[in-house]
């Protein structure tokens, strides 16, 4: 079991729910649609929702070059990047414990602004992909315009934790007689039918990575 | 049309995704299971998943009393609350141009200790039924030593901003020609089925807001 790399990241609350092996933090980042991402502006925090993507050691974002988010991640100021995957709703017999089960992933850092071009282009493809993976290929990649519009930041992963809650309810034993349900109702994030843009010529197929979309997990 | 609250609160980047109308944002905050919570400590920005529930113009957070948290957010301080609700992914021909189509709330401001003993139980309760409308009235409430165990925050709903996207991608002219497909992957969060604790007895029934589980919309 890997330890806190550092006070700030050790989870006090619940202490057993904590997790700082990469390969649980990995999975969470991988598997999380999108992280919110907080920074500080004028002593003011902002949480803003956000899409990412891992790269080995690195958590890559992306966004407009003249956002507030990314004019304030560049700015090599602290900054903390959270991803979260609810999977259930746990229903104790009483309201005090009752609970989610839910995986979450907490990265503290610096972001440094990606300026090399190599390493700009790799990040965006990490995150088309971290979103549809197979996309990259199939899409129009960027022109020179649009990647000078387009501004990335990395995080290292250097100072990062998890919490993790599965399972049934625990209740107090004076509870567990009591005439209450309790138990979990499952939550996951569900993909529906494809819907195909108005404009779409006929005859372009749906890609496999569209018509079963999913997320990565395990 | 409703107008932004305060400059910080006005969507810059498409400034046509933004909403100022409170019926939006009460709609995410309400239709969002949780929010991500932002604070500051010694100069580094925290972004904590926790449960919200909105009662009236206030929002409430309750979490164990002792957490930094919950220390954090009732010692005064400025704090962002953001809840997401992740509708689909958008797939233009063109990276891009590529989008989410979502629903997030930005609530700025400050948060404060909620002492009075009748608002924190209307809080508790507002947090109950925001995650199963139903619980409250079933559960076994809190005790004088839960209450005493949990903190409630609440911040009051003066500061605050939506932003939305809707519909299919919305590519570059010259890119609609090109044979790759377009268009959204709904997205929804989808509730299993309930699963009972192993210590439940026999014949406790399933509660009707666990069986046909689903978050308010609309």
């Amino acid at each position: 079991m890997a330890e806190a790399p550092s006070a700030r990241t050790a989870v006090r609350r619940h202490p057993e729910r904590g997790r700082y092996d990469r390969a649980v933090i990995d999975a969470i980042l991988d598997e999380g649609l999108i992280c919110h991402a907080g920074f500080v502006v004028d002593g003011q925090p902002y949480v803003i929702p956000t899409i990412h993507a891992r790269l080995g050691d690195a958590l890559y974002l992306h966004g407009s070059a003249v956002s507030r988010m990314m004019r304030s991640l560049s700015g090599g100021f602290p900054a903390c990047v959270t991803v979260t995957l609810l999977d259930g709703i746990v229903l104790a017999r009483s309201v005090y414990d009752s609970s989610m089960n839910y995986r979450s992933a907490v990265v503290l850092g610096t972001a440094r602004e990606v300026s090399d071009r190599a390493e700009k282009l790799r990040a965006l493809e990490a995150i088309v992909e971290h979103v549809a993976r197979g996309r990259w290929a199939d899409a129009r990649r960027p022109s020179e315009a649009e990647l000078k519009a387009t501004a990335v930041v990395g995080m290292a992963l250097d100072e990062c934790s998890a919490k993790v809650r599965t399972g049934p309810p625990v209740d107090d034993p004076a509870d567990v007689a009591l005439p209450i349900w309790a138990g979990v109702v499952p939550l996951r994030m569900a993909a529906g039918a494809p819907e195909a843009a108005p404009d779409l010529p006929p005859g372009v197929g749906v890609p496999p990575y569209v018509a079963r979309y999913e997320r990565l997990t395990g």
